[in-house]
């Protein structure tokens, strides 16, 4: 599983709640997080970087749990790895168009996620009458990083970003972004109960299982764990790790990584 | 000249502003921006591959047109550059010193300047009598980079990262970010007139001018230029750019580095 920082720790918590017995190997690019603000061509040469790292410690599957890289390199890391692949852009989408009634369903992410259409175009797949409403919200994931969700910044920014959302009347939020988890109560403050929001984590591990599961290779026995890698600072991924999944993280470690310059095919 | 991203650009203008005939090459390193919450390690390993495409476009000096590389990377760019290098952290602590009547200087930076101590003890050799009282202030740059210096958000950031400087009595405060300026007016609004806000870029320019007439290599006559290069998403550089500069800033050329998995030696 890689994310480009922290953010996608809160698939990771999702997975190991479902899936106890097995083994993930978690790598936060930190280098050059954040990919919400690149390029395609530099989120796709990263992921691809990331999915060699990950493929090099011996997985079998690998989760894309990072929505910008989902969003924008999904097609190219499923047609070039020998293992499954599995993003977080279909399974929330499967989730929200199952739960909206209004057919009007939100969809907040950052900049590269929202401009990438990738939610949209997978929502009216999945169901031709639904109407998305989408924002980029990039102010979001600094402020997670920064620890600042009980903060009246974040309290600003939410309004700013979501009020518009009241008014338009969506019956279905899909937080398009592994960090914003952690803003959820502010969101619920500002748009209600009226409105659900989908749990990213929670259901890419369903996904995740169902995957396993076709492939003959879930675990269903024996002691999980987890393998943690940064490409730098360790040290922030503790602290703000820790917070993430409500327990101690340690042992984090640094992975290097064999960079290109450019992508020999994009 | 090279900075992280946009920021270095308040630099840019100001050297033009002193040295309108000389020719002077940008390169943003737009692919791996923010450098302000990276490791030391990680900041170099940028610096010197930024030095080195730089090099190869035949530069005679070097301005390090970043707080956070100015901070940890200097003594090795100076160490290893063939050509004079400036830093951004010297000219300004040199403005602070002689400005300041009650000899407490305030100092706000991203995470990475401020750990790093530069400033401290930059001003503190050149006057042991000055007391050094420093913020990060990790959220300024993404509201920069998002536009939002004239938002609500923006007000409130300030007043939570530098309201204990009106409490402290500063006399001197240095912007230690390049983005910072963009924010000056709000910082104004804060702490008053009585507070003397350094101007980095115009202080750096003033340095550059020196070292050049040092080196018996300043051009004082012929029509002097720009060549802008980023290292990801070349639009975006256009954009914030000319809202930085005042002026529209055209023909944004992608650099390809040549990277490396960690530092030589370092």
């Amino acid at each position: 599983m890689f994310d480009s920082g922290i953010g996608g720790l809160t698939v990771l918590k999702e997975v190991r709640k479902l899936l106890p017995n097995e083994h993930i190997v978690y790598l936060g690019d930190t280098a050059r997080v954040p990919y919400g603000n690149r390029s395609a061509a530099a989120v796709t040469r990263y992921s691809l970087e990331n999915a060699r790292f990950l493929l090099s410690r011996g997985i079998k599957m690998l989760v894309v749990a990072c929505n910008t890289s989902s969003a924008v390199a999904l097609p190219v890391l499923k047609k070039r790895l020998p293992i499954p692949v599995v993003g977080v852009i279909e399974p929330p989408s499967r989730e929200a168009v199952a739960r909206t009634r209004k057919k009007r369903i939100g969809v907040i992410g950052t900049r590269a996620t929202i401009a990438s259409r990738a939610y949209e175009r997978t929502i009216r797949r999945l169901d031709p009458s639904a109407e998305v409403i989408s924002r980029a919200c990039p102010l979001f994931v600094p402020i997670v990083e920064e620890g600042l969700e009980a903060d009246a910044i974040a309290g600003l920014a939410v309004d700013k970003y979501l009020n518009d959302f009241k008014r338009l009347s969506i019956d279905v939020l899909v937080m398009g972004c592994t960090h914003y988890p952690i803003l959820e109560p502010r969101i619920r403050e500002l748009l209600g109960d009226a409105v659900y929001i989908v749990n990213t984590g929670k259901e890419t591990a369903g996904e995740v299982r169902e995957v396993l599961e076709k492939h003959g290779c879930l675990r269903t026995s024996g002691r999980g764990g987890c393998d943690y890698f940064v490409t730098d600072a360790p040290d922030k991924l503790s602290d703000l790790g820790s917070r993430v999944l409500g327990a101690p993280l340690k042992k984090v470690k640094l992975a290097r990584l064999e960079t290109t310059p450019a992508p020999t095919r994009a």
